[in-house]
């Protein structure tokens, strides 16, 4: 298969993704944290790693304040259900993601009421507006880094100064960017960012990560074992493992240190235009289409790899069949669990079907996809 | 090492479930009930074979009322928090895990009340202190199979008739349970049940599931997509999916599934006998060292393959400590995340040693540890 739904999760992984995850699981994976032994220990210390690695890709200065989660929809239900208060006022896109809408919509029932910046057809945010939505009860401005539908970038530094000035908590869902680009958390202001460990940062499914600033007082979604204070009925709030309770996925996060560690050593900065050249050449071909009708901003360089495009009426589901059935190229078609999103873009009635290269993608792929995307257009206009 | 903490988590795992992790991660693991492609689809199928396999082991009707969860400690969350509400009256033991304490203290500030049925020193509880707690509030049993510290099998098919006749929810921890004992839910009348996957049922660590039977209303801890009503920003109630927020640990369950289904095909009768006459040579054994104090039922038809132990006055972690040093044993020492477990046996102000054979022990890892055990007894009492 061609694959081409980088977006939902990235695919192949590094080989030594696999490799570490193998080396893990067979030779020393026990339950960290927990037993002293030398297995405990060992793997203690590969998933402390992970941190490290996590917090050099972020510029993150204190690995404990970096809490292992099952994916980004975990982060973000932490930070939004663990820091938000009745009374507190949020602010956010309408360009969100279902992770971050639907635990908002949950929280309006407890008193917290969120304001939905509108963003413009191309998914693209004016800061100015949500300087504007600020009122003395707001806590918290909550950004995707990138569209999911569209890829769209978010300004986030100039999004982190406002939130900065205005003493308001800055949160970050990296679920698209993480990766894909370069997310310095001081250098954008950013307090909490959650992001999955099996998209951009190329490591396996059932890992992510939150990392939360030190000071910030949040309450753990689940309570249970930390393999400290044992005695204590309280859930300990201590970082990280107030936070982790329960067994981590330790083969997982070792295995994911693995693929971040490589990433560091390659540079997200060379990731992001290897993967903006080919957006790039395959939204050329795209437009090169008349049939095509293409989504969010033109300039790739304000996008991460994502192509959100419909053929004249087709209906995206079936453009998406017939990509994989006589074609062998993997997309997502529909509404890609962003509605609102779909709604701002002018889609909400149809969707769209989303193409998402990757880290492994190659030239002659995009070629294919164009080719193919090409030929039903014809076959649709006889 | 002679790997004595399958207790924290099973080691090692079956061949085929780092075959079948690394097969799916390398020929088709994409995100399962997003998108429509070959490679979406088949990852969908085979989480869906690990439902099965999950429903025939545990006598579960409808597959679809399993919930994915990343350990026991999440499933306990979502029933707990997602259950119990304002007023609502629990009964619970005094030897449970601090993955059934914690929610539990957590919701009291929330109008929960609980009743702590206190447990004999052996960790036995007498199911007519049950009935007696029961109040016209009461709405949930909760109750581990098998104490995490001694190993204490609960009278569950008792304690499941008494929740029956009084129209209580039964919801039973099975952390120590599953994989290593008959687990029947129509049997035990149990109406909810929490188990990890990387335990007995010998799965990678980051997986567990929550069964929930039908038609019990239950509130999701996580909101985000679920890859169906995408426009809607209330988080579906639909099962599985409303349940499993964001992407799921699909080679984890995937791989999880292989492990269930050789313990199928073994039948977990089998490995619970095999397990069982482990134990038995092992407290023969340390029951014959003078300074060794046993805690937990004597009869290893009472309790699972969990031995918690102390050496006369020797500090436990020291115990545990030499054992991993001088002799290649790992054990874990401590609390075990069970303060209250301790309490109940008496050791609450110096915890225990706890060993735990398991399904890849052999007769010669008991001998082994007996002889350990014997020479530090010995080499303290000079």
């Amino acid at each position: 298969m061609i694959y081409m739904d980088n977006g939902a999760t990235s695919y192949p992984k590094p080989p030594e993704v696999a490799e570490t995850l193998i080396d893990a699981m067979a030779n020393y994976c026990a339950n960290p944290g927990r037993s002293g032994h030398f297995m405990a220990a060992r793997t203690a210390h590969e998933i402390y790693k992970t941190r490290l690695a996590i917090a050099y890709l972020f510029h993150i200065d204190d690995a404990g304040q970096i809490i292992f989660t099952k994916n980004c929809t975990e982060g973000l239900n932490i930070a939004l259900q663990g820091i938000l208060k009745e009374g507190d006022h949020v602010i956010t896109s309408s360009m969100e993601h279902n992770s971050v809408v639907r635990p908002l919509h949950m929280l309006k029932a407890k008193g917290v009421d969120t304001h939905f910046v509108q963003c413009d057809a191309s998914g693209c945010i004016d800061p100015a507006k949500i300087k504007e939505a600020i009122n003395d009860k707001t806590r918290m401005i909550v950004i995707t880094a990138a569209s999911n539908v569209t890829g769209t970038k978010m300004p986030l530094a100039e999004i982190g100064r406002i939130a900065l000035r205005n003493g308001i908590l800055f949160l970050v869902d990296a679920a698209q960017g993480a990766g894909h680009m370069d997310l310095d958390v001081k250098k954008n202001h950013i307090d909490i960012l959650a992001a999955p460990g099996h998209k951009g940062l190329l490591g396996p499914q059932g890992t992510g990560f939150l990392y939360i600033r030190k000071g910030i007082e949040t309450t753990p979604l689940m309570m249970g074992g930390t393999g400290s204070y044992s005695d204590q009925a309280q859930q300990p709030a201590d970082f990280p493992e107030g936070y982790e309770a329960g067994t981590v996925n330790a083969p997982g996060i070792i295995a994911l240190g693995a693929a971040i560690r490589m990433i560091n050593k390659i540079g997200v900065d060379v990731i992001e235009e290897y993967e903006r050249r080919l957006t790039e050449k395959l939204q050329k071909g795209l437009e090169s289409i008349p049939q095509v009708v293409l989504y969010g901003p033109q300039d790739t360089h304000e996008k991460t790899a994502v192509i959100a495009m419909n053929i004249a009426d087709l209906d995206c589901e079936e453009v998406a069949g017939i990509l994989n059935d006589s074609y062998g190229i993997a997309v997502r078609a529909g509404f890609h669990c962003s509605g609102m999103a779909h709604k701002t873009i002018g889609t909400e009635n149809r969707g769209c079907v989303r193409i998402c290269p990757g880290f492994y993608t190659g030239e002659k792929d995009i070629e294919s996809v164009i080719a193919a995307v090409k030929r039903i257009a014809a076959e649709d206009a006889r």
